[in-house]
């Protein structure tokens, strides 16, 4: 049944390609909606919008198409924004809401200009209809000489249109708005004065308050924890609406934040979405409310990945990872929903790979990369930090492996070329990066010091492998140039990693080169990358495993960001079992404390409110951030062991294992179908809707299938092709 | 009388760069007005932008301010937009309209969101105040670590904040609008079933129907010539309304091009302004209306320059000038008021030259400038054309000229830096620019064949000039490396022009170079402009004179557009008497065409409707066209002779020439005052209320004057030095 559902919302989105549907210039849409997201964020009831530059759509767009007409046809046209036709190059009255097309070829054009939201067009003809075959520019560079002669625009730069599945002409893109749906609290209570509310878990959305009446303020405190709620001086956000009378009969109620005033009707919404668990309110005396509830805001979502096993735990887990995922899955891909309510690059990557083994939600991916890369002239790097410029490359393909969508790589291609000049325009002599004024050196938040001085070999190892997927994309986007410069560069770079910044000493990379000169320091996060990215002999694997990954001197990760990984690095080199360990203690611990949703920072040897604390506030810490729920991903990728081979899936590799657990099943999502598969300690059971691949497993004596050729690898290694939709059954010890 | 009032107005605007002010970011509301006004164009009821990038303003910006305060003090804020405050870094609650800033030293920022128009503050307390001490930013960087410990934000780009005027908390910036007044038809006459109205000359603004009421369609149809009016088919712009009854009692009334529809009110006035001078209705009959008139729409201009002379003829010449420069002088300094409306780098820079002779309104100067350049990346040449690329440059350094601005220069530096690496980055191996493809190489309408291929020497002139400029302004911006650099890259061209372009065949520049040899043609616009750039020996400039400027044989010029340059190039050769003589036939030429402002182009030997035609319709030209207004220009800057020679005429030159006349008087504006010059064959009297400058004149007698000592130059040269503010009168022969 579950299958039947996709295989239809799967065809009628096949369907949609050759349907008409809103387009607009790539990445405009985005933009402008990721602005209205990113400027929901407030703290204390005051506007926070973000410290990097924001960008704007391009306010004039031309959007054309060739046409060839059997017999005269009329469209429909919507438009957002003022506009023009141009049929063969001649304008036309006016802004016609109908248009007839004669037979034979033409050239259509339709020229929008809008400054507010982004210009987007939708035509519906019997067989003109706007959809992707259109093409778009900001500068269509097409002028007429005195004799009326047009000009030549053979420059003129065209992209393909692009869109995102508004298919009516009467739900424009900018309409937007995320569903809602009334949820309820578990618990009211008196506390000091004031009504302390419990949703019972951490939720997000707007606080109704029913029968609001008289004359007086209302503090409405948000709290994710009880803590914060009732500390009205330090809760991170917070409402006050004044209740007044205008006319005996009338009241109008006041958002004292925005200044919005409306007229009392039976229920109040507040006008900004929150996130949080608890509320605590107080009131004047002459003010009153019946009851308090909310309307729950979130993005619909297909769960369609899926993990169960023997660990009841690690069930846990696993739904609260995807109870994360669904709260910070909004219009893009956020960080927290508390805090910043921003899209932070290095963030959205985590959130785009968990997001393949749950949502498979292609769409928000692509809307989050356009976003995070905004417009040229590039500025800064992203959200202002070197790594995160990294982490958006890297986001690119994993794109592309995932989901096969070799168009959107053409597309975003020109502005990863102009990211990645902005990067090599700023390499010191060695051709390293190192952080200059203005730049922000991330890494991790750690509880200990961590040197942002010189060349990071933590930076040079994500560029190094930015340059590889530069090479890559350019290869896709049919750069042959660019593919050969990107190839050496990433090869000259990735020579140097190793003389750089290998320590025979400690077995490891060091942190740093300060100068050219090693500094003695050895952190986690250069050494898992490595380990991952495949950039070390496997001798070298091996040593920085004992030497730094299961070595407790290191300076321990303290941020489930960095912990997915360093428990990728330790699936990389089969640990699987310590990985358990470790999701069962740190991710356990959190469930242990009362975690609702997983943390943005989680210390097990802090107590009480400290873990609440972060940002040298009581409650800066975020209680639902998206890069918590990395064991979604892990238990995808590396205990059910899938992964796309080949782009889209078109060849998977299944590679299950079982860390301890003693079975598992669970479901991959794929583009058009899915993986699903079961494992115990004697069987494995597997069923590819789409693709082919090979189960790849660990037998101690010679396994059986119930379907197609096993073949022996070395060691106690086997593997068989999995073709056709058929379920394979492998029978093993 | 007139001059107490220049005083007076000029000491206002002195006041207000330290009174409280609307602000924003440089260049941001310019853009944002700028496409508000481009996108009025209309062709033939369609919606008609323009064909290079629009560009949008900063969407967030912030604002700050340093503070140090005696006591707490009050501030109220007027935003336009979403915004917050932070005080030393702490974000306040809401948005306040009142605040109060503790004593001490504090900082102070205020930031603002804004999509649809330009962020933008007004501040107003006893001592802060926004003004332009205030500083402006996209791109704070500001972030916080994990304990709270905010970034170093010296890498971050400040700029002075910008402001044009707008001086009341009431009257923000977006809400500008150009004033009206209402203006009358001079004749209403039946033709044809229809009705034609006259309104007497040349003009602009919104159409009037009275008592409009029944049910049908009314045209309305637009003529600067009577016969572009009564040409239903043909005619440039028109309008198309319907009445129809929404109920028994209402009217209501749709502007069918806009879709817009209104309820009928005694006067219905036309939504988009149009320029015309007479207008034809024809309507169905079962509409009626019982009066045409019209709102003039116009840019309040106060015409602070003057000249009068004993020939009528030029009197009119100048006043019909005038008019022309007042039509085209709007929120941005325009080409034509009824095809295009768009400002077009080209013709911008002449309207700036005549605007510093006539009303010195440096705010519409600066406004065009910003607008023209738009922002980065630059994606093509300014409004696609090589050569308006070049004028932009040029026009800022005349700006310095004549106002002195530095503020200005220093503003819009960064500007014209990513406008020449856009330039550079298209030389060919010779350092020389040519045509690519998306290139439009314009140099002039001319009506025979212009070759557009290769290294044109006129593209190369102004490419040298341009660098000069780079030079200049980066000496006023107080970069030394970039001086440093231009001025070899000038030197460098310019070495390269007479042995690339001069023909001892031809005692002139050849029109181009192909594969680096000359091709035989010349033409007249690198020698006009090598003659007043000083680019040729003075033996060069004599014979150019003859072989090309005062040439029959050489293709002639036949737009008002490079008359200006043609004639500038004979009055930097002296050759005054030919230029009055080519004002009496080409413009005055015009005025006996019926002109009531000047043309687009002109033909002398165009017949009847010929005048009417170009880009190959029938009323393509514009008989309103700045460029067509530069006797303007000429006869301050060549005939009273006056200009800066060190910036905002703080030391001028008045070097004054009858060219044939018998006498003549006129006033040309400075910065802060003005020069007034009178001279006859016998005298002159001058009077320059600021600055001081050399007086100079030829004079067969030695000269007597009234004050300050002569000195003798060569041959019959004189000069005077004046200073003060008293009438010098010095007698000649």
């Amino acid at each position: 049944m579950k299958n039947t559902l996709f295989l239809i919302l799967f065809s009628a989105m096949s369907l949609m390609l050759n349907a008409q549907t809103w387009i607009w210039y790539p990445g405009d849409y985005e933009i402008w909606l990721g602005n209205e997201m990113n400027n929901r964020r407030t703290e204390r009831g005051a506007f926070f919008p973000h410290f990097w530059k924001m960008d704007s759509h391009y306010v004039l767009v031309e959007f054309s198409k060739q046409i060839d007409l059997a017999a005269p046809e009329e469209i429909e046209i919507a438009v957002e924004g003022k506009f023009n036709i141009k049929l063969d190059g001649k304008l036309q009255f006016g802004m016609p809401q109908k248009f007839t097309l004669p037979a034979g070829k033409h050239s259509l054009n339709i020229k929008v200009w809008n400054q507010a939201t982004p210009p987007a067009i939708f035509v519906h003809g019997k067989t003109v209809k706007s959809d992707g075959s259109w093409k778009v520019t900001y500068e269509d560079k097409e002028w007429i000489d005195e004799s009326g002669k047009a000009s030549d625009t053979s420059a003129t730069v065209y992209m393909p249109s692009a869109s995102g599945g508004f298919n009516l002409a009467t739900t424009p893109p900018s309409a937007y708005k995320l569903p809602v749906k009334p949820q309820q609290a578990v618990s009211r209570e008196s506390v000091l004065g004031g009504e302390l509310i419990d949703f019972g878990k951490e939720t997000f959305g707007y606080i109704q308050l029913k029968g609001l009446s008289g004359v007086g303020k209302v503090n409405i405190y948000y709290g994710e924890s009880k803590e914060e709620a009732l500390d009205k001086e330090f809760c991170e956000t917070l409402d006050c609406i004044t209740v007044a009378n205008s006319a005996a009969t009338n009241s109008l109620i006041t958002n004292n934040a925005t200044n919005e005033t409306v007229p009392a009707t039976d229920i109040y919404t507040l006008n900004s979405s929150k996130a949080f668990r608890y509320v605590y309110i107080t009131k004047d005396a002459g003010v009153k409310y019946s009851d308090v509830s909310m309307l729950f805001e979130y993005k619909p979502e297909n769960q369609r990945g899926s993990f169960r096993c023997n660990d009841d735990e690690i069930n846990r887990i696993w739904d609260v990872g995807a109870y994360t995922m669904l709260l910070t899955t909004r219009e893009f891909f956020i960080d927290g929903i508390k805090r910043d309510r921003w899209t932070w690059s290095g963030d959205a990557i985590q959130s785009y790979l968990m997001n393949y083994y749950l949502f498979f939600d292609t769409e928000t991916v692509k809307n989050t990369i356009w976003l995070l890369r905004g417009k040229d002239p590039v500025t800064s790097h992203t959200n202002t930090i070197m790594d995160y410029t990294f982490y958006w490359f890297l986001s690119v393909y994993d794109y592309y492996m995932f989901t096969g969508d070799s168009r959107f790589i053409q597309m975003v291609y020109p502005r990863m070329q102009s990211l990645m000049d902005y990067v090599l325009g700023r390499t010191n002599k060695n051709g390293m990066v190192e952080g200059m004024t203005g730049d922000w050196v991330f890494v991790d938040w750690a509880d200990g010091y961590l040197d942002k001085h010189g060349e990071l070999s933590y930076e040079q190892v994500l560029f190094c492998k930015s340059l590889e997927t530069m090479a890559l994309c350019a290869k896709v986007a049919g750069n042959d140039v660019d593919r050969v410069k990107y190839e050496r560069s990433a090869a000259d770079l990735r020579a140097k990693l190793i003389p750089a910044f290998w320590s025979e000493t400690s077995k490891a990379l060091v942190h740093n080169r300060i100068d050219g000169i090693q500094r003695p320091d050895v952190t986690r996060y250069s050494n898992m990358f490595a380990v991952f990215f495949n950039y070390l002999t496997l001798e070298q694997k091996q040593q920085i495993k004992h030497s730094v990954l299961l070595n407790d001197s290191i300076l321990k990760i303290t941020t489930p960001y960095m912990r997915f990984y360093e428990l990728e690095a330790l699936c990389a080199l089969g640990e699987h079992k310590a990985v358990t360990k470790e999701m069962k203690d740190y991710w356990g611990g959190m469930l242990r404390e009362g975690a609702t949703s997983f943390w943005e920072k989680y210390n097990p040897s802090d107590k009480g409110a400290e873990h609440l604390a972060m940002y040298g506030r009581p409650y800066g810490k975020s209680l639902c951030h998206a890069w918590g729920a990395s064991p979604v991903y892990l238990l995808g990728k590396y205990y059910l062991g899938i992964q796309p081979v080949k782009p889209g899936y078109s060849e998977f590799a299944a590679e299950p294992n079982l860390g301890g657990l003693k079975w598992m099943e669970g479901v991959v999502p794929t583009p058009q179908g899915e993986i699903k598969l079961y494992m115990n300690e004697k069987l494995i059971r597997i069923k590819a809707s789409e693709g082919k691949g090979y189960l790849t497993f660990v037998s101690k004596s010679k396994p059986k299938a119930s379907k197609g050729t096993i073949e022996k690898l070395d060691g106690n290694k086997y593997r068989i092709l999995i073709t056709g939709t058929d379920e394979v059954v492998v029978s093993y010890k």
